[in-house]
Order: C-alpha cells, then sequence, then structure tokens
C-alpha cells in the first residue's frame, strides 16, 4: 500500500487538474440540448478508466450510455467489488446564482466549485485515481474490480436495471461500492446506512381553451393557477405532516439502535439553520431535525410555473398552471403506490372548472441497511486511517434508487461510502466538492479495496 | 353627415391597412426592451392626428409619452368631448399560442388580428378616422374636441393623472369619450354603466439563502413555493368568496334597477363554457355570470413562478417563489386599503421558516354610472342609427382606472362607447378586432360627434 498512498500524494495536482477536465463537460442529462456533451462525458471517463488500467467499454442504452470497466486479481478467491458511480450532472440553473460558471470549474477558499463536483463526477473519479494508482505502480489489486457509471441517475436511472439484468454475469459481485453520498461533518468521515426514496410527479391544471383577460372573465371562470395552489396546500397537515390519505400506511418503525444512533450525533439546529440563514426550521411535528431529514417522508415542490411571470402587471387569466412536485419516501413506502395514492387525492379535492393531469416522471424506492459485518468493518477501518478519525453511520436524506436495486438483482450488499459534506450546494448553484476530502479520500478508496478481501467470495 | 359617412365608406380600406400600420409598432408599455417602439407608437400616432385637422403634440412624462391632440368649432357654445385611448398594448406572450405574430396584423375570417387591435389601438383609431372625415370633407366639427392618448394604460397609469392636473385647462371639457369597452354581443351595440377596480400585487416568498438539495433539506426546510401555495389558497373560501378579513366591507349594494337590467340580457351559461371548451363555471355562490363578471369582486392569481420548470425531474427545494395577484373591484372598494387587508391577512397565516414580501404593483378603483341623461342618449341614437340596433347597457368586467380620475378632477361625466366583442381575446394571444365594426363603429363616432351638441356646455 505505501507506494500506492506515495503515488497518489505525488500526483494530486494532476488528479484535481483532470477532475476539473471531466467538469468541464456539461453532462445535463435532464436536458435533450446537452446529449452530446453527456456523451462525451461517457467517452472521457472511459478513456480515463482504461488509463488506470482496466478494460473499458461505453455500451449503448436507450438513453446515455453506460461504461463498463473491470479488472481481475491474480487470486481466484478474491471477492469481487463492483464500483458504481454516475458521470451526468444536475440542470445547472438558476444561473445568474452561479459566483463562477458551473461548468468552468474554480477553486477557491479549499474547495472546487462546479457543476458535478460532489454529485458525483468529484466521487466517481477519486475512484479512477485509487485505481490508476494501483495499476501505476505495478501493485496487484487485492480485489476483483467492475465499475460501472451511468449517465442517467439524475432523471431515475430509466435504463440501468435492464442493463444490469441483461449484463448480471459482468456484473456479479460480493459488494457494490458506491461513493454518491456525504460525510456527516468535516473531519467525520461516514458510513451510510439508509437512503430515501423518490416519487417524483408533475401536476397539470388545465381551464379554458386560452389565457383569458382577468378583468372580461375573472369571477366567472376557473383559474388553474388558483386551483393548483389548492391542491399544493392541500398536501400537508398543519402539523406538517403529508395529508395524503394512506400516505404513511407502509412507514416502517425504525429500531431502537439506529434511533439512538442518531440521537447521539453532534448536531444542532441552530447552526444548522444559521448557515441556510433561517430564523427557524420547520417540520413534522413530534421529529427532532435529522429524523425528519433521513427516516421520515416529505413532500416538497421543485418547481412551478404560470401565466405571466415577467416584468410589470399583465392582467391575464391563465389557462395553464404546472408544478413539479416530489416526495422523499422511507422503507417501505413504493413510488407507484405514491402515485395511485396522490391521484386519488386529487381526485376527492373539490377543483370545479378545471381538468387535473397528474404526470408520473420518475420514482425510486427507500433503502436501509445495518451497520455491521465484514464490509462495514473494512469501511471504517480505511476510512479511519485515511482521515485519523472513527466514522459514524449516517442517514441519507437523498436517494440513489439503484442501490436497492442492485441489492436485489445482484443478491449483494451495498456499502455506502461518500465524502461531500453539508453544504456542498448538491442540485443547487454554487456546488462545490472539499479539495481536501478529494485528496485523503482517493487514498482511502485505495486502503478499502485492499481490506474488501475480507468480503466472502460467494462465487 | 352625409358627406363625412360617404368619405368614411369610400376610404375603408386606407382605414384598415394604417390600423395595420400602427399594430406592427410594438408598444408593450410593461417592458422596458419595447421603449423604443412605444414612443414610435405615440409619434406615429400624433402625426395621424395632425393628418386627421388636430393640433397635436407629444408630451414627455416620467414614463411613456402622452399625446395631447385639440380642434375648435366654430360655435362658442359649443361643449367639448374630450376623448381617451391609449396606444401602448398588453405584452404578446406567450408567443407560441398566436396563429399569426402579434406585431404582424392579419385578417382572416372578418378579424384584425393583432395585439393591440382591440384594446386598444383599434377603437383609439376609430376616433382618429372619424375625425379625419370631418376634416377631409370640409366638415365643421359640431364639438370642440380634445384627444388625449396614453402610453401607459396597461401598467397603471402611473402619470396620467399628475398630467392632467398639469394641463386641467387644455382638458377642460363636458364629456369624456372612452372607447375601451366592447359590445355586449355582436350585432348589440352597447354603453359602459360599470368598471371593476384593481389590485395588483406581487407576493414574494423566501426561505434559505439558496436552491437547496430537495433530498438533503426536505422536511426539515420550509419550502417557499409550498408556503405561497398556502398563500393563495387562503385567499378563497370553499364557497368562492375572497377569504380575506373585511374585503367585502366597502362593496355597495347595486341597485334594483341595475340588476335588473343585467338580468335582462340574453346570456347562456352553456354558450359562455362552450366557447372556453370549459364543462362548467364556477365562482361565487349566489351571484349569476354576468353578475360574477360585472358587480362582484375577484382574486385571481396572473401568474407564478418557483424553482425549477424545465424539461424532466431536477430535486430542488427552491429558496423563492413569486405569484402576481389580481383583486378586481367593484364601487367603494379601494386598491390601497385592499394592499392593507391583504397585507394583514398573510400576517395572519401560519407560515414557518419563510419570509413573506407584499409588492403593490398598481391599482385603480371601480366606476359606475346611472344609464341615462343627454350623453347617454346621444350614444344610444349615434349606435342606433350605425348598426341598426338600440344599444344595450352593459357592466365591464375589466379596469380602467382613469375614467374615475377624469370624472372627478375634470368634473365631467364619462362616456363609455366601444366596439369590441366577447373573445376578441384581450390581454391574450391572437387578439382580435371585428372588422365590421370597426368600420361601422368609424361612422357611429362620427354621428356620436354631431349628436354630442345636445350635451350642455358648462363653461
Amino acid at each position: 500500500m505505501s507506494g500506492v498512498q506515495r503515488f497518489i500524494d505525488t500526483n494530486l495536482g494532476r488528479f484535481r487538474a483532470e477532475l476539473h477536465d471531466f467538469l468541464r463537460i456539461p453532462s445535463v442529462s435532464a436536458d435533450p440540448q446537452y446529449d452530446q456533451d453527456t456523451r462525451a462525458a461517457a467517452e472521457w471517463l472511459s478513456s480515463q478508466l482504461t488509463v488506470a488500467g482496466l478494460k473499458s467499454t461505453v455500451f449503448e442504452t436507450p438513453g446515455h450510455p453506460i461504461v463498463l470497466a473491470e479488472k481481475q486479481t491474480g487470486d481466484p478467491n478474491a471477492p469481487t467489488v463492483l464500483i458504481y458511480g454516475h458521470y451526468d450532472v444536475q440542470p445547472p440553473d438558476p444561473l445568474e446564482l452561479w459566483h463562477s460558471p458551473p461548468f468552468e470549474p474554480s477553486e477557491r477558499d479549499g474547495r472546487i466549485y462546479g457543476r458535478g463536483s460532489a454529485d458525483d463526477k468529484g466521487q466517481l473519479y477519486m475512484h479512477v485515481k485509487a485505481l490508476e494508482a494501483y495499476h501505476a505502480t505495478g501493485t496487484e489489486l487485492p480485489v476483483n474490480v467492475v465499475l460501472i457509471a451511468e449517465g442517467e441517475e439524475e432523471v431515475g436511472s430509466p435504463n440501468l436495471v435492464p442493463f444490469v439484468l441483461e449484463h448480471a454475469d459482468k456484473l456479479a459481485c460480493d459488494v457494490v461500492l458506491i461513493s454518491d453520498t456525504g460525510m456527516y461533518a468535516e473531519g467525520i468521515p461516514s458510513i451510510g446506512f439508509s437512503l430515501r426514496g423518490l416519487a417524483y410527479f408533475e401536476i397539470h391544471v388545465h381551464g379554458a381553451n386560452s389565457d383569458l383577460h382577468s378583468g372580461e372573465f375573472g369571477g366567472a371562470v376557473a383559474n388553474p393557477a388558483n386551483m393548483l395552489a389548492r391542491i399544493i396546500a392541500s398536501l400537508h397537515r398543519d402539523d406538517g405532516s403529508v395529508a395524503i390519505e394512506g400516505f404513511y400506511d407502509n412507514v416502517l418503525a425504525w429500531d431502537t439502535e439506529t434511533l439512538e444512533e442518531i440521537a447521539s450525533l453532534p448536531h444542532s439546529d441552530d447552526e444548522f439553520s444559521k448557515a441556510l440563514d433561517l430564523d427557524q426550521l420547520t417540520g413534522e411535528d413530534g421529529y427532532e431535525t435529522l429524523e425528519r431529514l433521513w427516516i421520515r417522508p416529505t413532500c416538497d415542490v421543485c418547481g412551478f410555473l404560470s401565466g405571466y411571470t415577467g416584468e410589470g402587471a399583465k392582467t391575464v387569466l391563465p389557462n395553464h398552471a404546472m408544478a413539479k412536485v416530489s416526495f422523499r419516501l422511507v422503507p417501505d413506502q413504493n413510488p407507484d403506490r405514491i402515485y395511485q395514492l396522490l391521484k386519488a387525492h386529487i381526485s376527492s379535492l373539490d377543483l370545479p372548472g378545471v381538468r387535473v393531469d397528474v404526470l408520473d416522471l420518475h420514482g425510486g424506492r427507500p433503502w436501509r441497511t445495518s451497520v455491521e459485518g465484514p464490509a462495514f468493518e473494512a469501511a471504517s477501518e480505511a476510512l479511519e486511517e485515511a482521515f485519523g478519525t472513527k466514522p459514524v453511520p449516517m442517514g441519507g436524506g437523498g436517494s440513489i434508487p439503484i442501490v436497492i436495486e442492485f441489492e436485489e438483482k445482484l443478491d449483494a450488499n451495498a456499502l455506502l461510502v461518500g465524502f461531500s459534506l453539508p453544504g456542498c450546494n448538491l442540485h443547487a448553484p454554487n456546488e462545490w466538492f472539499p479539495i481536501d476530502n478529494y485528496e485523503k479520500g482517493i487514498g482511502a478508496l485505495a486502503r478499502l479495496y485492499h481490506k474488501l478481501v475480507k468480503v466472502e467470495n460467494s462465487s
């Protein structure tokens, strides 16, 4: 390992420069105008994996390509580690709020700013560099490695599960290692024990066959924007809970151990709200902040639009209003069932004079695991060695729908070791990734491959 | 009069072509990018008034210019008619819904399509052509005429009242004649007896200091879009009335005569809703459609915007949401008081974790008049002669805030004679004006000047 770590230490400057190159490619999967760039990111990543000594292929899918790379170790009894990441990024808007352009990476205050720096290009590329360190130093990999990187994580991974099923032989593994989460706080490395699921919808409310003059028609014709507001407002009760009938039916109670682990983490509502310039935090009555973020479901409007939103006072009665509404789910909620419940809820409302369509944009199931076993121990040791601090188990508020799919389809446990920090502005303007974590994390991952030899080879 | 009417009849083609020229100038007062065009519209109008034999001046204001033109008759006892109109137009968006471009006028099916064709360039220009008919035929005007055209009607006429006060001597008159309203139905000329007022606000809801990841923060941080929906939904009761405390305090009861006149008008809810492709009409319980449109106040969202509204499923917890909310008012509601009531209402709501700003964009008071007297009789006769049908008194759902201001500042009654039709798409895509009304209306206005000699000269 010492040669590997030395190689990493002496090449950190180049590793950062290369990440800048990766971040410069605007691989926004949600927006078709970036399709060429998204493909370019896949090709670029694949070429870097080849440099790192892996055999890499770019596979076509009905959507964005999937990069699949592999390298066998000499030991026939070694377990196989499947590394998963994604090279696509969230849309960068609102552009005007970025202090430096989203696709022109910029280092300031110990941070790499740029869309995808934390989610997930930076973390995915750390694996590429850890693997390169083995290759460049002629150090045999202690485990077999398969790396799969998709370009559709930010749009719900529509083509990944079919790909996994089709290529199950190539993806057979003993552990699925994912670096797409964060550390609980600066200097506190973390191992994930849960992820929330996601159910994401567009609600469209249609009124008359044209926008109308709000004076000529106002008062006698239903206003789709007012009606959509009524729908959205109806989704919460005064106590902050979600008001859709049956929404909590499948929410499992969490075990006392996990609840105690959450309660034992250092957390300050004051600091949390101060960092966001908020006077107060809010949410579901009866739960603490970390519980609200990790183990309770939510309903949030991600965007809405209707009528005239430019300068001045256009007096229009719009004939259409649209909202993007997402629910974060916890075990054992299911996005398909939430879709049915949402439609039934809206049907039960009094919405005279309008027509409502609910579109199911994408969904993913929640995930949780136990905080013990050989993979967890391997990660704990590797992270402590690299960061000098014992890692904590950490829940996840976000969603990586593929985690539970990997576990089920490949019959392997997932291991979540991530390096972003709270405040990294994931999915928001000015996304950044800590340079210190980028550099220490590459070493941690190199150590982790080594320690994962203790995971049993099930083949 | 016969020479005047003959001149009109033989020049109708040219009158339409000139209106096309007027409509081609995109004088969108609300949008600063059209400021040059708005000025160009004023200059063009002024030159046409000169052609029509008036002495015309373009006056500067802190905003868009005001065109003021005048012509004296030879009779020292003749009354003075002040003609008011506006040369500015509403913004044309959403552009993609126009079947022909908004500023490239197009004649189809007996209609002139184009932004401003009905509101108000077409109607204003009918006066210019009626006046030209007197001038070109050497027919002495029977009344003194002052014509004032502003370029800020669609943004609340912020500079008109100061102008009226400053130039009160030039504007002294016995009747204020306005053609910026419509006919009750095709073939039924109408004289307006009421206009609703307007109170137009922007509501801004602010949350954290940045957009946030809806997974990382959702559940513990207030969502401004959800909170704005709560505000909007709170503005109505289930019975369709406005739920702001005190909102109806100053709503005057209407006299039995007016209510009976409204009830006697030919109206079909079925036809009305069919024309809009609506299954049903809605509104305040206990009122018929025409009452809801003319004599009851309203609250409508004109537009709202928050977060991500592009393609795909961006999972963002937005930090800002905005709505444009307008209220149509009836006598004696006052927009300034509505502003105070709205702010108090929002303050009374439970909106944890967000900051709300309410901006007063513009307002105008409602107006009503009685349906008798010499001006009303003059209009009734002129319209019946030109259209062959006795006109009906008609309420107005829209707002022309300057009407009541003119009446008060100039101590003269207003007379509303308009020619647009229901379905003319005022303030909406595909605005049109009926060619038949344009042509017959010019003759009606020429007759009306003649008949207004019966209005008493108060000077």
